[in-house]
């Protein structure tokens, strides 16, 4: 394929997944039409179930949920032979190109799902005057995995087509669920990347400008989501208050000193408190109380300091009430930090680029969770090495904004770098 | 009519009420129900603002909500001739019959309102064996105020009937929103009850036996009840959690504390907070926050030490998070004694009729709130005097509850006690 | 002895007793002189250990302050022949007289701690102008514990002078540590009442009038003393805050949610944390907190709710914190109801007493807290009779006020009646 | 004198201060030493109230213990002649050195207080062995005040040696009350360093190993100290619960949420509650508590950030319960940075010497918190060159610690290293 004409593609892509976006273990129809390009394009597939392990998905939706949106896909442009992989919720899509020529395992993690946010209707948005805005409403790509999977469609086509000059396997991984830090765990416990030697990750935007390119982000802070219940028992507030469990009144000294966990010398902490509801008419002691907790730390142990003393203190403040608790953790994300060897090549790659202007080996700004992190700490683990890179664009409004949209003239060096990244790193054996 | 006839009517209306549940302030299918039949009777009649102070209404729906309802009530049996009298959710009928002889000016209160509870779908509930269910999911006459208006049409229909043996005036006040002590206090605004001598407000079951009355029901609790919000700002949780004003934390610590309100020596206190919902999402500092509060006191005064309490936290809550907050009175009841010559006559009227096995002249269990009490206040200051009766029956289930159920034979006695204790007052004088 | 004569011993002892206040557990000087007198008088006495089970003394001092409060006693004019009976703290004395007639056993309970409250040096203040005021900073006798026991003695005077006239068996018993009611339930536990058939309990003062007699003083709230500790881990707040364990917000949170235990629907309750005191500087995290907390209820099992929901959430508190805990009774007072045969009899003595001006079966007010209920639950239990009577009396100031005083007037009259209930219940075997 | 001579000298004067320890605002004894020495040498002095302002002393003891402590300074070893300067507890020492040679002000600061901690009695602790331990009990030089007062008496010494081949002026900074960062501000607003060109702090130990040197000792915590009352109202628990305006919950309540102060994006952030004191009787409603607070911020802004946070939770924790408050500052000290130009000054002279191993221009980690930064900051904004040295040293336990000792060999290299940025200052003009 021409380079104009592959341009063309990734635009045209990129404006389908955008106009049909859907959440995280949701991906059907997105994962569908994934699968068959990339059967087209010659790659062997494995999906769903093989490549995503049950048990640790995370704030997976309920079963019902699933499938009703089961449904919409099936009516809204799934593809019908691949479906059917996907119709559990286990949306995730691993493509592997086996040149049959010895070299390492390349792999590049591509994430798929969207946000429960409305896209912008205003007159200057561009995706409505370019006719590509989410027809769905209350749900919208709007951090830019349309892209990501774009740029990962376009990867594929440039190996396909040029796979005589490679070596090892290349594997592309496409995973649900990226937001809330949910998917990424339940791939890697499927032993995707067991037989990887090198991962890329990668993302769009986050303040890094147009033409430049950042090859090793640092600075995720490891994270968990807990959603937390207590359940108490309910009493007339005026006839019966001593026969009362109080569960707003566990959830509020909950959250209080939830708030007051210390912060850690070794490094930044937080903890938030998103939500709280409880109780269900004025008169009555309320049984039933819930929270979504979010913890973050500059590495996994001092987020698993704070997530433990949430533990506590939700324990703690069932026994005040003499009620039940449940925690449920809904998304988890480790603090990793790239490999320098691997961000050196994708530097290299980025400078040879003619269309970026500048490239980093490095960024250390703390830079919120992701989940990637569980597929480059596996890599690493075994001897691997891996990044997580980033292609600078000009935002239209910030990430989940209902006015964001990306430059699209960025995708295809984006393409182009990850392209030469695999060639980099055959040369290199 | 004779007795039989009446019965049998008294059943009816009964049942029509039971099918067509409206809830506080909506109350219009029922008013313009009660209007047209009051009419028909010849008492004349005062409706709507007339007899409301839209000012003094407590917790009363939105526009939306009330217009909406509107439509529902024109098509399901409103009577077009008064519907307009109560379009602005201003439900209130006030029915006199002027003997034009020299008399007191006697009233009795009635409440009119439903609640949101779907009542039972059980083979065994008397009202689905026959066949007069709510017709309204969600909506239910759960505490006994459809028997208490056909206890009033009852009334007016032997005041009619026996007109040339009383003298005075006799005044039947249909009240809406009684639940949540909502609004008694808009019509002693409007001066309903300026010009009454005595007034008798009643209940039908609350825990007395069949076949029993209670001739002057002391001990309701004053209470108050409260929508409280806080209004803080919105900010990323991980990136700038300094931005942030937490109305979460501030509910919390109201909440807490609100609980914490000191016991009073002089009397019975409640305070509960039985509803509070905080925040939108899991990694956003909560910028909203409401709660649900309801204080009561043995008396009045203690129970607006409480309520001051309670404003004092609130106040100290959002100074400590340097946010704003509101707090609405959504309604509100007071304490009040029975005068007890009143009661004597009333206990009378009782004791002489054979369908009464037991009447007592006063119970000082606590027994909730009313705001009847309103009334009786209003009427007592101005010298007049002022009782609250139960009616005894048998329930199928407690007030408020899905299954609830009076048996009906209550009802042509109470009509009765009610129309002797008109007759008695007059021959008084 | 004469009735002059008798009315200035009272007086005497009283001052005596006033002069040298000692506190619970320590009424080793007292007590000593308590035994000489009666032993003096023919009772046979009981005395320390013998009468008091050593597990169940509460909120004892500590063995070095007893031993000090020895010395302090022997030269502060204890009775050198009875002051090793006490010497460990073990204070309470037992007198009988045994008449060796058959009759039923009768005791009388007298209390005999004092405060520490330093006395008023007003010149105004009767016990400065007599020149009888407290010896000792800080102590004082300031509730009437030494009318009390004067009382006590001057009973022992007319029961000794009309043994002959008397039968059965009489049973002076004096208890100590009833502040913070600590110490008579070590004297049931030592079967002091096993074998008593009726039981005095009595109190001056009290808001009664002078002249004023209680046959049956009603309405003691139990309660519980519970003192509590959190025991966490000091660290530097600025360089280690994650290493510290809190006790001191521990102690926060328990607080705050001890004060909003519920309230009871079927009576009174009261909580209350009177002191909180924790951490050792201002850039240490707090490892250590002790609160003092009362609780109180209209009944025993009210109050057994309140300190069930109290140790609840101090255990909550500590898993909150990661810490651990402790919670020790240091004192306990049960309710309980006079019997009423027993009050008829002491309420006809007083109306047969010319000194009494009015005299009352029975006082259903809450008048706070007292142990003398562990007696009268014990010997009603044994199908004996029991009754708390209170000796009305001028006060120059309320209870536990450094400028407390009574009536000295009162004392003659009360041993009277004490006296002629011993007759009458003879008599009315 | 000979270096073998200063070298005793300097370990006599540092015993001399060890053994007699004076607390902030109470260094009597040893400002009135320091004077004479200065004096002796030929410094003029400014001294007491001339060099601080009475409106910006910090947590100063009050009148009763300043007195107190005068009458032990003058049975104890202080010199009469200089005594009355200090008298009021103003005891700030300025000398200076006027070479009448045209050429730059250079002050050195040093502080001079001991802590409130009680020398360890062990047989290996070396002021035992060497018998130069406080004679004080519960006072210690226990973080090396006295060694910075002796080498700043040896820098006197060498200066005024070799005044002559010096210019401009040297100013000698003796400060009060370093310990919780009470004295330096109101030196600095006595107008001290008005007229300084260049200011060196130092401190001895903190972790340098023993003949290391920083020149530049970044990182100190801006931080405030607080003193925090409620005052309420007391009343019986039991009797009259809503009487009570209750401290103790009140500061329950700051403390928890103080605890809770968000987090700051821009830098590091530290709050402590480190003592709760509320309440004085178990029955009694705590109508008084106090609460010793410390804030810290990694920069001054983000310190008035957590500051301002603590001020609005408490005044909404007294709107809360309806009582009075009352915030002091008792202490607080700034965030600066150094000026590297005079760090690379001091570097050199450290490279120089033949006693220290290795030399660091800049040390960035956090370092607790230090009110040098007054003076520091004060230089700056004038146009001088200020900065903060370390001279390492072994120590026998940590700062703060009851065994905290300090290597003596450390004294003479520090003072000649000092001295010789006094020279290449000069030189440099």
């Amino acid at each position: 394929m021409e380079k104009v004409n592959l341009a063309k593609q990734l635009v045209e892509w990129r404006r389908d997944f955008h106009q049909y976006p859907e959440t995280g273990f949701l991906e059907m129809r997105t994962a569908s039409i994934l699968a068959s390009i990339l059967a087209d394009l010659g790659f062997d597939l494995q999906l769903g179930k093989e490549v995503m392990s049950d048990h640790h998905c995370m704030g997976k939706p309920d079963e019902e949920s699933t499938k009703k949106h089961l449904q919409w896909a099936m009516t809204n442009g799934a593809n019908k032979n691949y479906i059917e992989y996907f119709s559990g919720g286990y949306t995730g899509v691993v493509a592997t190109l086996d040149t049959k020529k010895e070299g390492p395992t390349i792999a590049y993690r591509f994430d798929m799902d969207a946000l429960d946010i409305n896209e912008s209707d205003d007159g200057d948005h561009y995706p409505n005057l370019e006719c590509f805005k989410s027809k769905i409403p209350d749900k919208m790509h709007a951090c830019g995995h349309d892209a990501h999977m774009s740029i990962g469609l376009g990867l594929a086509t440039l190996l396909t087509a040029n796979k005589d000059n490679l070596c090892g396997k290349i594997k592309l991984i496409f995973q649900p669920a990226e937001e809330g830090t949910r998917g990424a765990k339940s791939m890697v416990q499927a032993n995707v990347v067991a037989d990887v030697d090198y991962l890329v990750a990668s993302h769009i935007g986050t303040g890094v400008p147009h033409n430049h390119f950042v090859a090793a982000n640092n600075g995720f802070l490891a994270t968990t989501k807990l959603d937390i219940s207590f359940n108490g028992m309910a009493s007339h507030a005026g006839s019966r208050p001593e026969e009362g469990k109080n569960a707003l009144l566990a959830a509020a000294s909950a959250a209080l000193n939830i708030y007051a966990i210390p912060r850690h010398s070794e490094g930044t902490t937080r903890v938030n408190v998103g939500e709280l509801h409880a109780g269900t008419g004025r008169n009555i002691i309320a049984n039933q109380a819930k929270l979504k907790v979010e913890t973050r730390g500059e590495t996994s142990s001092i987020n698993d300091y704070v997530k433990d003393q949430v533990e506590s203190i939700v324990a703690g403040a069932a026994t005040m009430y003499q009620i039940d608790y449940d925690i449920e953790v809904v998304g988890e994300g480790l603090s990793c930090r790239c490999s320098t060897d691997l961000a050196s090549i994708l530097n290299e790659c980025a400078q040879e680029s003619s269309a970026i202007a500048e490239s980093f080996i490095e960024n250390n700004d703390s830079a919120g969770s992701e989940d990637a992190t569980y597929f480059m700490e596996a890599v690493q683990k075994n001897g691997g090495l891996a990044t997580y890179c980033i292609f600078g664009t000009e935002l239209a409004a910030g990430h989940h904004n209902e006015k964001f949209d990306i430059n699209e003239d960025t995708l295809l060096p984006a393409v182009e770098i990850l392209y030469s990244s695999v060639v980099k790193l055959c040369e290199k054996e």
